[in-house]
């Protein structure tokens, strides 16, 4: 009611349309941001939707527009950043379509979530992602809940713009860096150096967003002897995956472990242990399958099940074909993947931080403890109720989602389950089930990789929004989840 | 500390090495009522294994005994009242065999459990097993939470006899009621009235301590135009799976269903449910299905999904090959056993009211309310704290499994995640996959099944230690979980 008082009392005569329109905006906002993240969000895929759809996206001469049915598939996953494919991403799209994807993809990666939060929460004057993000990497805990004070924080820091910029900025070093480091790699593949170029910044935007799509014909087995460019692959994914306000946290104080905030050291933590486990899991499972890592030597061995561990974080990329794994290795593929990345970050799944908080309640209720705690620090008790929300999301959306393609396809549940958590969790590996997938099977799919990337937004969204409930009480600590 | 001092200062003399014993058992069970209720349960298992093994306990003369894997599996199958079976149960046992297997059925279904928890918990004069049924069947909730009265009626109720007769009379009530009716049936298939009585006697245990297990040759198959017999299958395995404290309220108050508590509403409700919602899931996928539905009537096969649905609950009987359903039946089955059925029950899974409480944190949650509630009550902040714990090993357990089945047969996902998941959940249904497992896979398959019963067990044990230290407060109920 605030601002259309002030409209009229303040400067009642050079009220323009674009003000109303803002204060509507800014009514919309304030009433649902979550309704408003979903809207921005659908939106920018209609738009990549219409644009890929168009004749002169697609390559060759006379060819027609691509069906609107992988038009959407594209533009979703684009906007998304998940990664899986329904057309050969390297020659189907003209330089306008794949333009339109790499745009997509960094907008998709840094910011439609961030952003829809951003403006859903700050704009409406609450405790904002700023103030969130501030707060989850501080290195100091007593500056987190400070009650009136992080509310006053929150409409000073509430430039919308300052924290956008920081963010653009950051991930835009961040991929020119990788991206220089990968050129020499491309140039040595025997590509121009306009080609390697190009290449080397889709490949760079396109591993630090977690998308995995990769823009030449080959995809990243071209690279499969350069380990250099493979680790500047897990560099940047491994980077995209752990969330901003982790990478703001190290960039800050990265010599001083100790003062991290309990945000920070849950993610690290987690994702540390998931990689390792996940990596001796596929190390076991299939050193001896003749069609994947039974023809390699140890060394290669071992680098390859660090690769793939990683790329189930939610980056895609596959040297191997997922199709050629034993059943055991794809199911133990789906877990790492339904679990995905950091809050906050490009990656999806239910989140490191969501599944860490569940395993210290259970630790919590098994030694009788009265409150979850982790690295000194008392976790509050509603986050747990949070993160069974989001848990229960993502395994309705994957139950639905696989009976439907199972019952659509007949395919077997191995293939099945996998391309559907891989699409719901962002990842984008894929058995090549999807590839083969009928329009309604594609279109299952669309709604589940929307509906897995949105879910978070929305509960996110929520999470934020319920922050302030929450009483002051000092060596309490909220890590980010879902 | 006590009864040693009372030993040796009360009656010196006459302490017997029985007492001293008595004293030691008791200190172990105070010390740790869940140790001792595992110990319980697998001494339970070796006693029965043994007898298995011997060779009596085969029919047919000269073939030796039964190789130990199969002796254990069955053993553990039986006192785990999970119903899987690796043996043909209708010719490969003697009657010496078959009536080790008819007690296990009724010591495991009726007793184990509650037994463990009553063992554990009543002698060690907390607040027990007797406490917790009355106070989740009492229609009157003032009663429940009554701090120093309940721990005084714990005490004086504390007469381990009294419960456990109550329960095996009515558990034997219900099966003598079950058998009677059965009779008619089994005799109309031309048995011999000897032969009649001892099937029904075994289907009529089998169906209400949700075992599974047959003791004709064809199976329920042979059934399958009986709508009667096939009725009271349902009746007796839907009743078995609710658990004692609903049936005992249901018994006392079944006209005055707004005086049940929380845990006996919840129970119905969500097993309710999910009875309908897997019959129509049944039917949309398999209406069409030449090798199931396909091949009836309409109104055979509105009642072969019910049937279906409420054998997921954790009966274990099928009327089709499972592995003639469509890959996306078997998930939705997989499910559907995952959740099992009611608390203090002979059914398995993670249990009902555990679901429930899932979903109404998640609907807490995303109405913004500060407590979970159903039916007029708040349900206490700790119990989803419980939950989450209950489906964690549950999933662990699974999941560990499945893998590690997987690699070990290289049989499909559909097949493998299916079976482990009948095994965990005491279900018993199974694809086929479980008979031609390798000794490995038996032993592993043998470890979940015991896993999945014992889990629910120990964590039961821990929710009613830890009741102890909730406070008082009037309008709150506490449903049993896990
Ligand atoms: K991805
Ligand atoms: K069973």
């Amino acid at each position: 009611m605030r601002a259309p008082l002030v409209g009229r009392f303040g400067r009642p005569d050079n009220r323009s349309w674009l003000g109303t329109m803002r204060d509507a905006v800014d009514a919309f906002v304030r009433n649902s941001p979550s309704r408003f993240a979903i809207t921005v969000f659908a939106g920018l895929i209609l738009i990549t939707t219409l644009l890929l759809a168009l004749p002169i996206a697609r390559s060759g001469a006379g060819t027609g527009g691509t069906p609107l049915y992988d038009a959407l598939f594209t533009a979703v996953s684009t906007i998304c950043v998940t990664g899986l494919t329904v057309v050969d991403m390297a020659t189907h799209w003209s330089p306008f379509g794949n333009a339109v994807i790499f745009i997509g993809m960094n907008i998709g990666g840094v910011g439609v979530l961030t952003l829809a939060s951003i403006l859903g929460l700050v704009i409406s004057r609450r405790l904002g992602l700023r103030a969130k993000l501030m707060a989850a990497s501080d290195s100091n805990p007593s500056r987190i809940h400070v009650g009136p004070v992080a509310e006053r924080q929150a409409v000073r820091l509430g430039e919308v713009g300052g924290l956008l910029v920081t963010v653009a900025v950051s991930t835009l070093a961040i991929e020119a860096v990788i991206m220089i480091g990968m050129i020499p790699s491309v140039l040595a593949r025997g590509f121009d150096f306009g080609t390697s170029v190009w290449y080397s910044a889709y490949y760079s935007v396109s591993a630090f967003t977690n998308t995995g799509f990769a823009p030449n014909p080959l995809g990243p087995v071209a690279f499969f002897d350069d380990y250099w460019f493979q680790s500047l692959m897990i560099l940047a994914v491994f980077l995209g995956s752990l969330g901003f306000p982790v990478i703001f946290a190290l960039a800050r104080s990265w010599r001083t472990p100790r003062r991290w905030g309990v945000h920070v050291k849950l993610t690290l933590t987690t994702t540390l242990i998931l990689l390792v486990a996940g990596a001796i899991t596929f190390l076991i499972l299939e050193y001896n399958n003749p069609k994947t890592y039974g023809a390699y030597g140890l060394g290669k061995t071992l680098y390859e099940a660090l690769f793939m561990s990683t790329m189930t974080r939610s980056g895609g990329f596959s040297t191997i074909d997922m199709s050629d794994l034993y059943g055991s290795s794809l199911l133990v593929t789906d877990m790492l993947m339904f679990v995905g990345g950091g809050s906050a970050s490009t990656a999806g799944g239910i989140k490191v931080t969501t599944l860490a908080v569940l395993f210290l309640a259970a630790f919590a209720e098994a030694r009788g403890a009265p409150s979850m705690q982790a690295f000194g620090r008392r976790i509050p008790r509603d986050i747990l109720r949070l993160s069974v929300s989001v848990v229960l999301w993502g395994a309705t959306i994957v139950a639905v989602s696989t009976v439907t393609i199972a019952q659509i396809t007949k395919a077997p549940l191995d293939f099945v389950l996998f391309d559907v958590i891989s699409g719901f969790a962002t990842c984008g590996l894929s058995t090549g089930l999807t590839e083969s997938l009928p329009p309604e099977g594609k279109y299952v799919m669309a709604a589940t990789m929307f509906m897995g990337r949105v879910g978070t937004v929305t509960l996110a969204a929520a999470l934020a929004a319920s922050q302030r409930r929450q009483l002051f009480k000092r060596p309490e600590e909220r890590p980010i989840v879902g």
